[in-house]
């Protein structure tokens, strides 16, 4: 099996093969707040690139999460926290989903042979659903605005860390080395390691700074969201 | 004094900011190539980004160097070792030269305030060029083929801590906090780290080890080649 992993959405067609398995992160918070609805019952995510989408969605009665750099807009019922899609609200209803960077990623990765959202919350069982049929697998990271950040790249560390603990793997490329050596200098405290980095900043900020340890805890769900190409929806694979 | 680092040419445009001062970096090897060029007393080097120009200029008289997949093209006089361009052969004489990563990099941060050549063959002299009159450095890496790689991100780490010594400097962005930790952890024998690393096997595979080497090691040159926009030819600054 082999993993390489891309350290920006710009930069995913010089990274795509066929075939590939393609593993959505977006640590701060999108991967989390996807498996977090999943977890608490929703029936499905419809992720949307754009505003006018979600509004579009809204009007027609679905319960809709958007953010925009790193705030809930106006017109949504959620921002991107995991702890805004509470299990009375959103069990059995499908939620539409629009983020600064994650639905991007999606976007950009929707053509891949599987397409599943990973992050710390769900590693443990994104490994083992990736190791039933995969070949080649690529960490896609959301990064923010198509510049490469810590956190996404940190996760792919890990992932390759934990992957290669269960199965036997091949590196596919240097951006994946570069990740596994980042996170072997970082996991000690991921939380402290990620302190100095853009986005953690922007969550205090914006006072959501228990998402950010919330986001890097590791397997808090079995939820393993994946893409379904036809209907365009994530749900429980 | 802000540092930033751009993991590819492809996401320049995300990083690339009014009056930056731009370094290119392609550790394997034109960046080191093209130190030695100057160093041994080329006049000039002439930058061009495809085989066609290369071509039309060794037609008309010049001295060329050309590579594509880490091997010299057959029409020209030199490849892309730093050994292959001897003070006999180049003193006094202007040097086309076009390579895989390293020349699709100068075009891309050709519009910057100041454009220099960056490697471990002139960190110290670079440093100090760059402390005269620079606000934002970008380290431009040159990758392969967009992709990022190990040798350029870690040159970028150890030039972070380089310039950090002798100046005040801010961290620009994520990318090159990656740089910063990649290099702590590799800088006690870089040349080791760099073993597993995909273009470290291409040299190898090509017979172009000792350049790896060679490429690696600080301050063999004061020479900090500068790109002048109007003639658009890189000079010792």
């Amino acid at each position: 099996m082999i993993l390489d992993l891309c350290p920006s959405p710009a930069l995913y067609p010089y990274y795509q093969k066929e075939n590939d398995t393609v593993i959505v992160v977006d640590v701060f918070r999108a991967s989390a707040t996807i498996c977090a609805m999943l977890h608490n019952g929703a029936a499905a995510v419809i992720p949307v690139p754009d505003i006018e989408q979600a509004k579009h969605y809204k009007a027609a009665g679905f319960l809709v999460g958007a953010e925009r750099k790193t705030r809930k807009c106006d017109f949504a019922d959620f921002g991107n926290s995991p702890f805004d899609y509470k299990p009375e609200i959103v069990a059995g209803k499908e939620v539409v989903f629009t983020t600064t960077n994650g639905t991007m990623a999606i976007e950009m990765g929707q053509e891949s042979k599987h397409l599943f959202i990973g992050t710390f919350s769900n590693i443990d069982a994104l490994a083992d659903k990736c190791m039933e049929s995969s070949e080649r697998i690529v960490v896609l990271c959301a990064g923010w605005n198509n510049r490469v950040n810590v956190e996404d790249t940190l996760f792919g560390g890990a992932f390759a860390e934990r992957l290669s603990e269960k199965a036997d793997i091949t590196l596919g490329s240097d951006a994946v080395r570069i990740a596994l050596t980042l996170w072997q200098q970082a996991k000690s405290d991921p939380l402290a390691y990620l302190r100095q980095s853009d986005h953690h900043q922007r969550l205090i900020d914006n006072g959501a700074e228990g998402d950010a340890a919330f986001c890097l805890r590791e397997n808090t769900t079995t939820v393993v969201p994946g893409y379904l190409k036809e209907e365009k929806k994530l749900r429980r694979q």
